[in-house]
Order: C-alpha cells, then structure tokens, then sequence
C-alpha cells in the first residue's frame, strides 16, 4: 500500500512538499489496546491507518469512558496532532481497538504544510469537520436516545464491523463505549435476552434477532 | 467599528482580497428572537458580531432544545456558513439572543479565500475547533453531570453575561438551554429556593447565594 494512494491531497502538493512528507514519514505497527496518544500533552502527529482499527474516547474524573468515534483503513487521525490547532481544548484519548499498521506524519511537517497549503488547511478543516459531526451525533444520542436503543446501536454497529453474530465483548467494554456502568449493560442485555434478541454467555453477546434489535433502534422515545 | 479591526486575519490578506471583502461585506440590525440559520438548508455567510449576542442549539424531533454555544461581541460564527465544509454534517439553529448589529460575509466570498489563502483556511480551523471544544465541554456535562449542578452553572453564567443576579427568565427558556421539560426545572429550581440558594417570582430568578450555588456546581458527583 503506497502513501500517495492514500493521502487525499497528495496531487496538490509541490515536489517539495511531496518530498519533505515522505522524507519524515514513519512506519509503525502497533498491538490491540496501545495507548497511541493521551491527553494534550501528547502531540505525536498525525494517523494514517492501513489496517487496522482506533478509538477515540473521553474519561471522566471518576475514570468513566465514552467512545466519541472509531477510525478505520485509509482514516486519518488528526486529533492525535491536536497541538497544532490551539483552539482544540479538550484532551481526548486514542488507542488502537485492534492491532493496527500505521503512517505516522509528525506535526512539524505537517504543520508546516498547513501553513504554506491552503489545499492542506482546508483538507483539514474538513478533517476536524468530520470529527465534530460525529460528536454531534454522539451528543444528540445521549441527550434524545433512551439507553435501550443505545445499546442496541452499538451491538448492531459491532456486528457490523466485525462481520460476525457472535460478539466476544464483556459488559464491562459495552459499558465503557456508551459512557455508563457494567451493572446497567448486564440488566439491559438480560431483558434483551429475555426478549429474544441475544443469546448471552461467558464474554459473549449473539445476536439472534437483528430485525428486532433494529426496530428497537428505531423506534421513536414517547 | 471597523471590520478592519474586528476581523483578526486583515493584515494576512492581500489589496485584491481586503477589497473583495469589503466590497461584498453586508451589514444587518436584527432583532431578538431573530432566527438567522436554520440547519443545513441555510447557508447565508458568516457573521461577525459587532454587538448583541447570538445563540446556536439543536431541537430534538419531539421539539426539544438544547443551547451548544453563544456568541458575543466580536465573536464570529462560522457554522451559518456550514456548507462551505462538506463534511459538516448536522443541523444547527442560530438565533440573536439580543438585539444585535453584524457584518455578514456572504459564503462565496469567503470561501474563495479560505481555497486561496492558507491564513484564511488556517483561521477558519481554528475557529472550528473553538466550536468543536464548546460541544465537548457540553458533552462532558451532560454526561458526567447531574443536573443540578449543570442548573446552577446556567445561572451563574447568565448572572455573569447580564451582570445581574436577577434574571428575567421563564423556566421554560431554562429547559431549552439545557434540553430537558419545564417541568424538571420548575421542581429543580423550587428545591434551589428550599435551600436559600434563589428567590422565584413570576418570570424572574434572583440569586441570593451565589456561593452556595457556586459550590454546588463545583462539587463532584458521589
């Protein structure tokens, strides 16, 4: 897999430019639960993922999690970079969901390029855009989705991504995607349970009536 | 007041760009209670306060509001120009909150600086991620905390912003800001006024113990 394939604005750079961001390009490869950045006071650079799978989630002061977005092949991370923009205020973690290869562009190039391209500010603008809009989505599940469909959401989401019915996830982990407790995933998934729609045993969720699942994701709050 | 001083990325631009600007710069008097944009459908241009305070929420499809920032003097508002940047996905509504005088820099003429000028695309990140901080910091708060303390800090603000500790305020207006029923605000601010921490009259708010309601706003959720 090239670079030049994958960078999107790569034809509207100058041979300079082209030359300077593959000259301080690395490579890395990292394993499943890899800590890539943390907080403001990291600033690596930026992700271009080959393979492979990222998480970006806040924590609470108690030490609770919420999943803000995932990232896939051919995604790029720009919140790991979060420095070069001073106005990003807000610390946000990423790890790698599962074992990831990855371009690593270091935020002095990448900032340079920013500043003498405005093709480059304005990919990322719509870069940091995109990473909003998903966070506007998260926001307006948690203020206008009840639970129930939440969880049902993010089973049919994981199914998806993994391409696979049976899901190998603890309650603990549902728990900390969606921002509340272990205890409240186990109540839910057992009334799912009771209502035909997951088969639950040791570390595993299966799916046995997606259509259900999807009718619950749907339907309207009251 | 000139746009010349007000608008913070002047001197980066060219003759040909500052005269483009000012050649197509509008200036609008609006009311309160103005809607100025109206999700995506709209895509007027950016404002630039110059004075008067605007408001940007979300309305949930039963109707409900919730208040994602406001604006003041000075402030610019980007997303009323949301379709410049593609990947802005999500519908936003903005509306004067006070009377209010601003410059409006129609969408075209913008962005054909922000696709010239690496300034002007830089400056718009930033801008953008000022936004995206406040959603942040929003989540944050519906998330991690009860909503007490989220009333208390809303009082507060207000107090602050109208240098006043008696607001003019429905507990209707109160609900939308924070996306929850009346009725919720009505029984929150009752038990606000049980602790000495308000006086309620019709239509009106006073805070009597800005501390107590400044301690309890601070304080960590059990």
């Amino acid at each position: 897999m090239d670079f030049e394939h994958c960078f999107p604005i790569w034809n509207k750079l100058n041979p300079v430019q082209k030359n300077r961001l593959l000259g301080s390009l690395i490579t890395c490869q990292v394993n499943k639960g890899t800590i890539l950045h943390n907080g403001s006071s990291d600033c690596s650079g930026l992700f271009l993922i080959q393979s492979g799978q990222l998480r970006a989630y806040i924590l609470s002061d108690e030490g609770r999690e919420i999943t803000v977005y995932r990232l896939f092949d051919r995604d790029m991370c720009l919140l790991s970079a979060s420095c070069m923009i001073h106005s990003i205020q807000f610390e946000i973690i990423i790890e790698a969901e599962k074992d990831t290869r990855l371009w690593l562009i270091p935020t002095e190039t990448y900032k340079s390029l920013m500043e003498e391209s405005a093709a480059a500010a304005n990919y990322t603008n719509e870069l940091m855009a995109s990473r909003f809009t998903d966070v506007m989505w998260l926001m307006e599940q948690i203020m206008w989705k009840s639970l129930d469909k939440r969880v049902a959401a993010f089973l049919l989401e994981e199914s998806s991504i993994e391409k696979n019915s049976e899901l190998k996830i603890t309650h603990e982990t549902i728990a900390n995607h969606l921002g509340t407790h272990r205890e409240v995933i186990t109540r839910m998934l057992r009334y799912f349970q009771n209502e035909g729609m997951v088969r639950l045993s040791r570390g595993t969720v299966v799916l046995v009536d997606k259509k259900k699942l999807e009718a619950l994701q749907m339907h309207k709050r009251a």
